[in-house]
């Protein structure tokens, strides 16, 4: 037996108590006539001590030696601590060492195993196992399990049955940015990653498998950015005869249950907001609404003046900062060099100061009076002591402008509160959106999206304005889950294909099984998917989602990493050559 | 809303509510007066009635050419059934429907949607989504949820940690059998689908997450068969600072925890038994001891007569078949044809009638006498009305016959039953076994075994009798799970690649990353992976694995099915051809 108890586990009411402990060295501080070890396992540490009077000589020697993060087991009685450590749940205790073995030593490690190290991200990707020996990266893995848990909890005790899905599947012409994977059993042949579950949930609902979880794996052969891995996991969820408010209903209730369970929030209101109306007030389809500053719009009052650069605008658009007077002028200078780099891309920012005394100043007094910027204050509901900050262009460019600026000072301000919880349902998306580059219109969301009741028509006339039965949850500001009612019938799904600019024949090669299902008594049925790495870091707070991955990729490090992709040996290739029926 | 209850929900005590119910037509039957329609869902099957007095003569129209597999949506109150089915959990009450949606048709489904279907297996694999229709397939999937989630309750409450690893990973040279993805990332380079996540889960141990454990798809590429998937999945387990004993504890927990949450069985023993035992005395590694039937070796009784089939055996075996003398001569001979099958493979089957008077009757009778015959069935243990069946040959060979014999009679007399659950640790497996066709011995298990304490020096004198630290767990003569402890540090890790005939470089490639993990400090650990496709079949009784995967992989049917490997087109051939610095 390693241990009778762990590292975290012993109080006062243990002294006197025999036990045996097994971990790491955390530390040790050698006084001579007195070591003092830390030692730590995965539940906490616990102060060892040898000394001249008590340790036997050669024990003592042994003591003296450990270095950082060797593996030692120790057996010795609980002793009351001379000096309490009111920060360690253990403080109040020390271990007497009698008895005392090295499991295995340590070379040096390359950095601290501390809660702050002093190591660069790329040393602790290199050596991910030592990294994860420190508190902030085994908490957040442990907090990811007890999300997960959660989330199992909650949807199986509703009835929904977890469903694993084939990750080798039959790779579909257009799927690009497949992984491809060849098949030995079949020369020439691929299996392809599943970017999600997608059409073998639509297959589960076909198979009345009404309610239909899955926590899967998905792969995209994309570019590794610091927030996107090539792998990726996902929290699936179908459901059928159900209409969009049973959805957002059963997705509420997974949430609510989420942020008890694991954050210890109740949430009182669940709000929901139309896309458009998302776009219209934030300038963004997943808003923040912990705080205010919504946008108003301000060509009635801004446009048929003498300021050409508002006059030639499509849109002209401003919100309100709370106590934002109080900036200086350079401050606020500051502000419009930061709403011109080249990341947000506005060319300048016009402001107008909310004056105590009801009066006003702005960047363009020589345009505007004080009527028309208490206008200016009225449509975007600054009272006095407020600045408005008010930006012009072409619609889709300065709303995305201004909402990164009211990210940015809602963040300077204090606003977006890690421990403050405000989730949202977006509705009513737009079933298409338009692609420059291969300029045509393309599904917003995926081609199996059902448009709003009644809009199929448009299709042809002004595919633009369709809506989708498609919404988005929004948690603080990010997306952390999306999806939609499907098509449920061959006729309306052929038709969404010929509108996409589907040949029928490249239809029938990529989902063909799909819509010959559908022949069969598709019941109607829709889902949505949570992005679970998102989710856990912002249930969590601020990290990155890398922070909640054991064994994340890494650009640096590739050569020893043990998750990179490697060059195949002449023997493989030569067998990979065969598989794919090249001629290397 | 598309529906207030389920169909397998309204009873006597709804009688007079008004509901309304979605489903598929299970079938119909028309009286011309009065329709009959049986509305099945995920719950059950509804009975709707719709008669000329009170259904509207339009609604009559269309409830009579309602069929098999329409998907509809009703209202109506619930009623008493005249004639009750007491087969039915709604069987007291019918529906008369006082609304009726025609939600989607449906095609004349392939194969009919009953318990026992007209359809065989490949039709059902090509139309998966309507097998899964099917009672049977159903309950399978939702067995399968249920086991998994009592497996993740289990081992989350006894503080183990699911950890997802990679997918992924890296290209080891030797990695023959292993599905490679070619990265679009790095041209000419590729991860690899795990074949476990072994690697992954000793770093975890490395890192301090001292309980691990993840439900992960392992993918093999190897050919399919019957009973083996390419992709399979597997309850990964994994613990450090703890010997064998604390493993088989913890393990023995999981498998009481499921046979009483999922079946309802209470397991009182949980036997143990080393290899060397279970191969003596059941041939086998993986013993059914639901039932007798031990071997005896007979050797000191049965070799130095005059029989040279027997004297020229290294090993002389039987066992007793219980009540067998009842067996006909024609019976006998049957069984002796049975293990001269190709499949069984022995020459030949001597027997021993145990009369009810206490004489004996044998095969060799012109070879052994009475006094010959009682030590044959002292040595097997058989009784009076028993026979004594008895192989020769190679320890190794007539083991396995005699094993398969056993089975098949065990099978034949209802010894085997399925709702009895016997589970077994084998323990102290060899640490090697002799690979005949590369002519060197091969880690049974595989190399991060530890062998017993005190035994790595026999690996050079005596290699085979070397044993390991290494269990499998037994349920009803199925292996469900298996592990080992492992080694732990860098020097016996190399001395083991090194006995395994792995170049210092070979090592060094393939696992490295591990054995530079084990310089800083690794601790004493071990685990167990359960095949969990195997489990819940042995679990449920006795399907085959691929009845309990919602989407298999098929022969049949492969032009059509979702999970079947397809050719690439020429755009995505060439792409990945540049991706292999390949020229085609």
């Amino acid at each position: 037996m390693y241990r009778s108890h762990t590292c975290g586990e012993l109080r006062a009411s243990h002294i006197n108590t025999e036990i045996t402990l097994s971990g790491w060295v955390q530390k040790s501080r050698d006084k001579g006539f007195i070591v003092w070890v830390d030692l730590r396992d995965r539940y906490g540490i616990t102060q060892l001590v040898f000394d001249e009077e008590r340790t036997p000589k050669d024990m003592m020697e042994k003591a003296q030696k450990l270095g950082r993060e060797f593996v030692i087991q120790v057996t010795g009685t609980v002793i009351e601590r001379a000096s309490k450590n009111m920060n360690l749940q253990t403080g109040d205790i020390e271990i007497l060492v009698s008895k005392l073995d090295i499991l295995n030593e340590s070379l040096l490690p390359p950095f601290t195993i501390e809660d702050k190290t002093d190591g660069g991200e790329d040393i602790r990707m290199k050596y991910r196992y030592l990294d994860i020996r420190r508190n902030p990266v085994k908490n957040n893995l442990i907090f990811r399990h007890k999300v997960t848990q959660e989330v199992r909890n909650y949807l199986s005790k509703e009835g929904f049955i977890e469903v694993e899905t084939p990750y080798l599947i039959k790779s579909t012409p257009e799927g690009a940015r497949d992984f491809v994977v060849p098949s030995r059993m079949n020369e020439g042949q691929f299996y392809a990653l599943p970017q999600s579950p997608q059409t073998f949930k639509q297959l589960l609902m076909v198979g009345g498998m009404d309610k239909y979880f899955q926590i899967a794996k998905c792969f995209r052969d994309e570019d590794l950015r610091a927030d996107r891995q090539p792998e990726f996991t996902q929290i699936d969820c179908e459901m059928a005869f159900v209409e969009q408010e049973d959805i957002l209903n059963a997705f509420e209730g997974l949430t609510r249950h989420l942020l008890k369970e694991v954050n210890g929030v109740e949430i009182s209101e669940f709000p929901r907001m139309l896309y458009d109306d998302a776009m219209r007030l934030y300038g963004n389809d997943k808003p923040d609404i912990r705080f205010g500053m919504k946008f108003g719009e301000l060509n009635d009052v801004a446009q048929h003046k003498d300021f050409g650069v508002f006059n030639d605008a499509e849109l002209v658009i401003g919100f309100a900062v709370p106590g934002g007077n109080a900036y200086t002028r350079k401050e606020i200078d500051q502000l419009i060099d930061w709403v011109k780099r080249p990341q947000v891309g506005a060319l300048g920012m016009i402001y107008s100061r909310c004056n105590d005394d009801g009066t006003y100043k702005s960047s363009v007094d020589k345009f505007y009076d004080q009527d028309d910027l208490a206008k200016w204050a009225e449509k975007t509901g600054a009272k006095a002591g407020d600045l408005v900050c008010v930006l012009s262009g072409p619609t889709n460019k300065v709303r995305a402008q201004l909402s990164a600026l009211r990210m940015e000072l809602a963040e300077r301000l204090g606003l977006r509160k890690p421990d403050e919880f405000a989730p949202l349902w977006v509705m009513d998306f737009p079933l298409l959106e338009w692609d420059e580059e291969t300029e045509r219109f393309h599904a917003m969301h995926h081609p199996f999206t059902s448009p709003k009741p009644g809009q199929l028509e448009l299709l042809k006339t002004n595919p633009a304005e369709v809506k989708a039965n498609a919404y988005d949850l929004v948690l603080n500001g990010n997306e952390i889950g999306g999806g939609s009612i499907r098509i449920h019938d061959k006729n309306t799904q052929a038709l969404m294909f010929d509108y996409l600019g589907f040949t029928e024949e490249e239809a029938k090669a990529q989902f063909g099984f799909l819509m010959d299902a559908f022949q069969y008594g598709a019941p109607p049925h829709g889902g949505l998917a949570f992005g679970l790495d998102r989710l856990v870091a912002i249930l969590h707070g601020k990290e990155t989602i890398r922070d909640f991955i054991a064994f994340p990729k890494n650009n640096s490090g590739r050569d020893v990493m043990i998750d990179a992709p490697a060059p195949l040996d002449d023997k493989q290739l030569q067998e990979l050559s065969l598989k794919l029926n090249l001629k290397s």
